[in-house]
């Protein structure tokens, strides 16, 4: 066995974390923020991705205070789903995907837009006070703000919006960013993806490094 | 609805291939890999990312002989497996993570190692011939080339080795490129993730964009 490399999980973490505090410039997040910052440089293996992100005052409370209270995490990608560490979430609390459902392919072709954004129709009953994570679709995104231009549509407490590259991605977390309907995170531009928004739902799931 | 935005998903596929075509520096990939590079790129959002890729020669071709054929593709994570389109796949081919297994927790305890590293072991039995897709964990990759230095392990046909990170991940990719078991495919450096490697295992899966 040539190979020298270290072994132990709790060990790697906290070497990646140091390491990412020395080289990344975090000063202009609140040190709440900046816990969530790092597990997602962290995920990207990307310093230099903090200048994209943008957590706005109190989302991260929000969200923690939904999740304490047993909130359900909606993801609009089953690669975000399977990604949330279920051991870090502090009441069991249901992380789900509704992006196979049998209606959806039906949904989405009455509807004219992607099966991705069409799933979020089925969000519905249970997005008051939820956390919503969508790390994978800008269609998804631009859907659920559609969504919550109407004042009957159910509020979540916090929206993490990642959704990742070329068509509609920056447009869409610019929109989130600009409405506002409740408070959000965002990585502006093409980044984003499913990584980074699992390690941004872990972080604020826990405080544990 | 105020938003103006692409709904048609075969569209929004044609216009992000077109516009990483135009932007990143693709010509030194043959014309096979250079599919595979796009779609990575895609998944990360990031151009640029094609100056880390390294390809074997005839990496792809055994891979898709491999599926073709039928054989599993390995993950060491969830985010991973759970990522592959299934309607890619050409022969049904299994998809196998095997993090949860019961017997893992016990088996890193013995090993001195992670359980992304343990959970290898769980792989001997139908690793000979399968495609191993690694996105997570440094340690599993450097675990795989451990393994694969016993003459009597059986091979896998081809692997993608896109681990990420602070710690290890550039030295396991590094070390395979240098051990080259078998054909491979690495990003260098610190990027690499599950979006990544998804992507390179559904190109290799199908020619169709």
């Amino acid at each position: 066995m040539p190979y020298e490399y270290e072994k132990n999980g709790a060990a790697i973490y906290l070497e990646s974390f140091a390491t990412i505090r020395a080289e990344a410039n975090l000063s202009r997040f609140s040190a709440e923020d900046e816990q969530i910052v790092v597990r997602m440089i962290h995920a990207a293996g990307l310093v230099g991705l903090e200048d994209s992100v943008q957590i706005a005052p109190g989302m991260v409370t929000a969200a923690r205070a939904a999740l304490d209270a047993g909130a359900p995490i909606f993801c609009d990608a089953y690669m975000v789903s399977e990604g949330v560490t279920r051991k870090r979430l502090p009441a069991d609390n249901d992380v789900i995907c509704t992006l196979r459902d049998a209606r959806v392919p039906q949904m989405a072709a009455d509807m004219g837009t992607t099966r991705s954004a069409a799933a979020l129709e089925l969000w519905r009953e249970r997005l008051e006070g939820a956390v919503v994570a969508i790390g994978n679709a800008p269609t998804a995104l631009f859907h659920l703000l559609e969504m919550l231009e109407d004042p009957a549509c159910p509020r979540p407490a916090a929206i993490i919006g990642c959704p990742v590259g070329f068509v509609g991605a920056r447009e869409s977390k610019e929109a989130l960013w600009e409405a506002a309907p409740v408070p959000s995170l965002i990585v502006e531009g093409r980044l984003g993806g499913s990584a980074i928004t699992v390690a941004a739902i872990n972080a604020i799931a826990s405080r544990a490094e």
